[in-house]
């Protein structure tokens, strides 16, 4: 079947022909669908040797929706032919951590050797993939797989940080969305949807700010020198009871520092390699700061609840196989708008 | 092997020779080290043929705990001569409710025919039990298996309806426990373990009032005509924050509501078929009443790292399987004190 | 100055000329704005004597809004001009229940004498209006009194219903809203407003069915004998997640008890005198039930911030003092669409 | 009366003659019976007249008890004789926060000049004080004013940092403590009455390892080069669920920061002048960071009940006002074992 794999270390994505794959017992194949690319596959891509850990040759993919059609014996309760969309965060599946859903967090999967499809398993981005257990997959039902796959982590992973954050969402309450790119977007139409709080956008350029007008911001802001004020007046001097940097690099974690109010959330959802100083003298009084990473599996039945609902889209660019490596250079390079999805 | 089964509308439980069960694909065969007599087995065994729905013959046991001693094809992550203890209530493992660990609640069990071991599945009490999934496995480790058995429902019940109840449990305030029988006396430990509040237990006879001064109890009160005004004096006049009925035939729901204070939470985990009348004009202002089901995955983990701790224990009477029908008898007669274990 | 005041057991409300307050320390004087209409208000007159405890004369209205024109000594905080909308339920101040703002379950409130205005204290209904203290007043700012004034009660006590089941309104849950009258009319709207639960209304009529839609319900249903069956389809078999009985006689709780799912949430707020039978064998497992009462000082903050944002509107009708006496006789016909407010 | 006073920038406190204060509208008049020694009184005094805001000359003492023995026009609820604590985070009373008892994250205090007493407003160190309104007091009754009035802070802000954290604090789940000194002792103490949370303290001293081993911690390591490995052991590699640094200086956020497990809460309480570098490659996933403030009015009551049960107590060193200078002097020099307070 036909794949893109990760073979050598700094040599970029390519399209290969490989085995197809079954399912053993207790997995699930499912036929692919659509696959997503993420940024964070350049961030595995571009990693020296001596950092990358996720084996090779690689199958990308850790947004990845198909068709079961192919079950390993004693799965239950999934029938050939169902849709679905895979929950990659896979954990152990039995700790504390996984028993609450909350398998992004297991303490063990790493130890264990247990990996997501496309950050070490085989990932969706080929003609078919194996799921380890059937919890990890969600229905999708009659949602559009192409338009949905990307929710999968992007929008589970804004879903998460948001959710996490509810306490600080409250009617009156201000949020800052912080880059308004894969994640982001989708953040600001989370926001909308489960919150009344005020929405403030912000990024560099204007497309991306109509972008964020378009899917819902109250209001949208220029990040440059004069930004933190202009959100400051925004919420009448008191800061964001919530901000949501979804780029992480240090200037927009400086300003996510500069704009949170006394006892807000802020979460660093962008994997920039920026640094927040927190501290009493550093960070406004009782202002909690927060790297999460990715979502729980309910949260990924909620979040495709909220596709279903109409409250939540994606802008999608779609690829087939041969078009995957040039998607790719494109999302390297910064012009994709919205996730690019190859469809096999 | 030897079991104890329910065989025959009417005629209670009966030690049978049956063939011993295999893991298949998926499952997980444990070889039976305790198995944990319950009111609710007489509750089933009490209704008449046309509310019967559990199947016939029906292996006993929904506490269990074991070794594990064979695997199905597919499991991974448990292994061969490993100690767990087996969360009862299987959900679909799939839905928003299990994916949350929240099996108990699944929507769907019932209608896939999805039931516990025990009440509908070939149960615990048996010289070997087949567990569908290793997620319904929680490690006992150095536990002692007949000591912590009972903690899977007695203690799980307990704590579920505690925990959900937990913004009621502040310091300051005050829990009142009815019925100081197997799943009551553990109710009193954990409400001493996992909180600051008063803790009132009533109870009709005086040796279990003894037994929860013993395990916790900050007060004691007699379950006669005065019972409501003392608890009202011992609470100065603003009654109980929440109430835990573990009895809940009428005059303990009518106690239970006398009792409860302004925005307090009632729970009603005894199925002793009572109704407590809500509504504006007869309960107290913002007073949530309930009637919770078993437990969550993630609390049946953290029942045990309780008992680990020594926080909670429970008085066990031990039976081999020849005395298993004289224990279930003694139980119908109320004469157990705390919890009878059937040790294979 | 005016007054509309119920001065005597079974003759209905009065429009009198009395005495203007003055502000004692510690107190606020407000010129009202605005003054809702309830049918609370026909609850307490319609009271016999023997049960009738809120003192005569009583001038009425429980919602009210005013600008500060006289503040009391040592009063900070407020100023002379302000724009306010006032708390109702208030309570002792100083006790664990109104540390937390939750003033309306004071427990001590009821003995210590203090009463809502309205409801015991004078009410709003009149020229002026005094405020026990500034911490009972919310800032209205720009917003229009008579547009804003019903939500102190007809918004704060379904929000405050609502919050409190919202861990019952993830996306992809449902909720069933009981009765589009005054207050069912506003819970929609916070109900659209602050979650993504679908969202169901039941009414007897078809002008009732079709403001529901105009004001945001995904689905209506006819209050017939077919209810509970239609909106068990719409819930896929499942239930609702949660429940709100806004009228609260016997048959919408017996249809709320009929829809309701397992671990849902019912809020009976309309003081109807229905009575939910609640316990293992009646209600769902683990549904709670609760008759709230009013809410909190911040979610009276909360609401307020909603109506600015466009997110929730009441339909107001207008009066006079001299209308007033029609005003309360129009809504114990039940000929009020929405809320009656009197505007001095 | 007599005070004790800052009086000249770099000069450490007096003890002097001023005038004795009355109540104004809606003030309440207190006669101290209690007024506790805090080090953010040395952080205070210890500043450069450029960075210092509280005004000359400042009374002392941000921790006050005392008997009610005056009251101000309009005051009600609180009677002449009556024993009360101070909550000291003073906010504007009318706010969200402050609607909620989170006074102590007012927005608006700072600019509304309003300081809690001894650090702004007069303080308790002296034979009267005044107190701004009475939600400003918690009720004492019968609890020992010299044993308890330290609680009102160093009971108050550990209690709010574990609250906040009480998701972390499962049973199963592991707390740090880092410094065993005023706040530390009570800290652990805290952590073993509201939870089931293995405890493990860490400080330099063998005489805090001992204290802490006293009160409550399951494990004490000392805090040299290997107590991260250490914790790490005890934690069977997993690291803490919550971590709060009562120290807050650089070394100890570093140890917080290697000791914090995957999705842990890490509170920086002390205010050392540390800083935590918070991020995806700095900080464990999920790690939430925050530095807190004191604590709400709610708590306070919570942590007085926490002292009325026994579960909680201060060892404290007394002193009278002639003894206070030499007891602020002991505190600089790190010499009191626990508390130290003034008693008039």
């Amino acid at each position: 079947m036909k794949a893109v794999q990760y073979r050598e270390i700094g040599k970029g994505p390519e399209v290969v022909e490989i085995d197809e794959p079954h399912a053993g017992p207790g997995e699930v194949r499912l036929k692919v669908t659509a696959a997503g690319l993420c940024h964070s596959d350049w961030f595995v891509m571009d990693l020296p040797e001596e950092q990358y850990t996720y084996g090779l040759p690689l199958t990308l993919g850790h947004e990845g929706a198909g068709i079961v059609d192919e079950l390993g014996e004693g799965v239950e309760g999934v029938t050939i032919g169902g849709a679905y969309a895979i929950y990659g965060p896979w954990g152990c599946g039995r700790c504390h951590a996984c028993a609450e859903g909350a398998e992004n967090y297991c303490p063990y999967a790493a130890e264990m050797g247990i990996t997501p499809p496309g950050l070490g398993s085989p990932g969706a981005m080929a003609e078919y993939v194996i799921v380890d257990d059937p919890r990890h997959l969600a229905p999708l039902d009659d949602l559009d797989p192409v338009a949905t796959v990307s929710l999968t982590d992007a929008g589970l992973t804004p879903y998460h940080a948001i959710v996490s954050a509810k306490e600080k969402l409250y009617p009156g309450a201000t949020a800052v969305v912080i880059g308004v790119g894969g994640l982001g977007h989708v953040g600001v139409q989370i926001l909308r949807a489960v919150s009344q709080a005020t929405v403030i956008a912000v990024d560099l350029g204007e497309d991306k700010l109509a972008l964020a007008r378009e899917v819902g911001a109250h209001h949208t802001v220029t990040s440059d020198e004069h930004a933190a004020e202009r959100i400051r007046e925004l919420t009448n001097g008191l800061g964001a009871t919530a901000v949501f940097d979804f780029v992480g690099v240090q200037p927009t974690i400086d300003l996510a520092r500069a704009v949170a109010g006394i006892d807000s959330f802020i979460h660093i959802v962008g994997i920039g390699g920026g640094i927040m100083p927190t501290g009493f003298f550093s960070t406004p009084m009782g202002a909690a700061v927060r790297a999460p990473y990715w979502g729980t599996r309910g949260e990924l039945i909620e979040v495709l609840d909220l596709a279903r609902s109409g409250a939540v889209g994606v802008h999608v660019e779609r690829y087939d196989f041969d078009g995957a490596v040039e998607a790719y250079a494109k999302l390297h390079r910064g012009q994709v708008r919205g996730r690019a999805v190859v469809v096999p």
